[in-house]
């Protein structure tokens, strides 16, 4: 294989420390591998993986880490051997940038579930070179062919980014466990990925239901497209409903417990968990008993992902975002937190550029 | 409805408070309803929840209690609209007596999910009379015609009938979840449900392994046709068998932590639980976005009990028992509990009438 050895020199916003917060970093991305490609990136969403490897949260991050796996962008070239891009094709990244291809799972369309570990793409390490890898907060990105997605054309691209993680985390349970016409959904949580999970679940013809301990979010649920609305501390409310629902896509990104939620299915009903929960507390496995169903499920695969982008523009289906420049991104990070967004932040990587980045102004002329 | 007034005098085992054990007692069953049969009780297995009710572990329990949810028997007389039945007929009786037959759940064949809930065989509530109802650790018993199953000729009525709970609670997930033929299936727990679990798999065209604590177990998992068994305790080895099931048929009576066996299953790979086991520790969460599945499953409905009574004729499956006369009830509940028992005690009921019953003996001129 051919591997160019001339590097590509980046610009992006990275952490250094779980206390640093995230400044303009500069780096270097691999010259081209036979089948990667380069990538100009235009749009980056920022979903809460993103907040929580900055700060690592989950004890595993490398520093520097530049976050963002929710990417649009622009082929701008190709490896030798590249087939599926062209340079000036609409394309996307999600949440990962390799896996073997070749094991069970990988051959089923699974590549999330690699046997052989999937490329993270960021905080992840590369199969060839051990480096590690940084993601979408930044100007360009390399990327081997397989795992570069199509954007449709009815899409554009600052409502795309989301979709590469939020969209299809969502979609993939909703399909997984045949959604459609006649059956019930309640969604927990409405943030990036329960919003996301609303409108999917309506455009596959499903009822539904989202869940919420207050009243706050009953109109911004009925915009969505939500039929219903249902305060989950009203336990009247809660027990009528018990035994209706077919699926509860549980989005909600904090440790809870998911009784209440169990309570809510029909016989053989699921509840899928697709946030990061930690440890659950403990279950009263009575509940199970009565043919309930708790799984989880982690975003999509490569085929998958790409058939969801084709639903969402074949059904006018895109998120509700708030674009941000990147130099704001910290901010965007304490809102997060505070769940003071509706519903995505996407960064516009033309903020990278427009001399919003103070060390990128003064080195302007290198690059 | 024309109700027979006139009641039937029976003599049973009851408990008569927590700390009683088993003793001789004697009580009516009720006169034959249009829909009822009679019927002379020749066994009756004994089941883990017997044991739980005499002794009020689940706080549930009104006493005097007479236990026994397996029962098999003969029709000695059928009310005048009774047309499923005829006297002389072998029948058996499960976990339910009763349920309303008119809800979804019951019209689907779910009548153990009944929406007005079922009336459990013992200690449950009858529905037209608010009576308490007495199992089958007695000489007779009156149930609705519905809830009688029929024995096949095949099967004798010994090992006929563990069938009615610990064989319907193993075969029905199995049934759900598709087992057959290249199915690999880990069946956890080697007890009255487990050994069950174990010889239904296999006769399913499952490859099933039996997973245990230690070694001891080995000689006889294989000889209830296991291919394979797995030791729990042996880190390296369960680390090596991750990722492989279809299913786990987790059979285990008590708390446990439910983690290391959803490891060991496939991409949609299900563990179904079908014992008491109370709450669960805390579980990572992470593990289940794998799209690993935890579920439970409770007896079966009415036709596929009888599914399952013709399945086993068919495979000439039947369980292990060891045949007990009544007046050592005590001691088979602390053998029970000790796990000394391969694996499931069967009440001759026989024993009730030979004068094995001291407070009988004394009174059996009155019969």
């Amino acid at each position: 294989m051919a591997i160019q050895t001339n590097e590509y020199p980046a610009r992006g916003y990275a952490a250094t420390s779980p206390e640093s917060g995230m400044a303009p970093f500069r780096f270097n991305r691999r010259g081209l591998r036979d089948n990667d490609v380069l990538i100009d990136i235009t749009h980056c969403g920022i979903c809460h993986s993103d907040l929580h490897t900055a700060r690592n949260d989950w004890g595993r991050t490398v520093y520097p880490v530049v976050p963002g796996h929710e990417i649009v962008g622009t082929v701008s070239a190709v490896g030798d051997a590249v087939t599926m891009h062209r340079v000036g094709d609409r394309v996307a990244i999600g949440c990962m940038v390799d896996a073997c291809l070749e094991c069970d799972h990988c051959k089923a369309g699974l590549e999330q579930y690699c046997k052989n570990g999937m490329t993270g793409t960021y905080n992840g390490k590369d199969r060839q070179d051990g480096t590690i890898t940084f993601g979408g907060y930044s100007d360009r990105i390399v990327c081997r062919e397989e795992f570069v997605l199509k954007v449709p054309e009815a899409l554009a691209s600052d409502v795309a980014a989301p979709l590469l993680c939020a969209g299809i985390t969502t979609y993939s349970p909703l399909r997984q466990w045949k959604i459609g016409p006649g059956s019930k959904v309640a969604v927990a949580g409405l943030g990036g990925l329960g919003h996301m999970g609303v409108k999917l679940a309506v455009a596959m013809g499903a009822e539904v239901t989202v869940l919420s301990r207050s009243e706050d979010k009953r109109a911004d649920a009925l915009a969505l497209g939500a039929q219903h609305f249902l305060i989950t501390t009203d336990k009247a409310a809660m027990r009528a409903a018990g035994g209706q629902f077919d699926m509860v896509l549980n989005t909600i990104p904090v440790r809870h417990d998911v009784a209440p939620y169990l309570l809510l299915l029909k016989i053989d009903g699921v509840q899928v968990l697709v946030g990061m929960i930690d440890k659950m507390p403990e279950l009263h496995t009575g509940i199970l008993l009565g043919r309930k169903i708790l799984t989880g499920s982690g975003i999509g695969g490569l085929a998958e992902t790409q058939e969801m982008l084709e639903f969402c523009a074949e059904h006018g289906i895109a998120p509700e975002i708030e674009t941000i420049a990147i130099n704001t991104v910290n901010d965007a990070y304490d809102r997060m937190e505070a769940s003071d967004v509706k519903y995505r932040f996407v960064i516009d990587m033309a903020s990278l550029a427009e001399g919003s980045d103070p060390l990128g102004r003064g080195a302007s002329a290198a690059l």
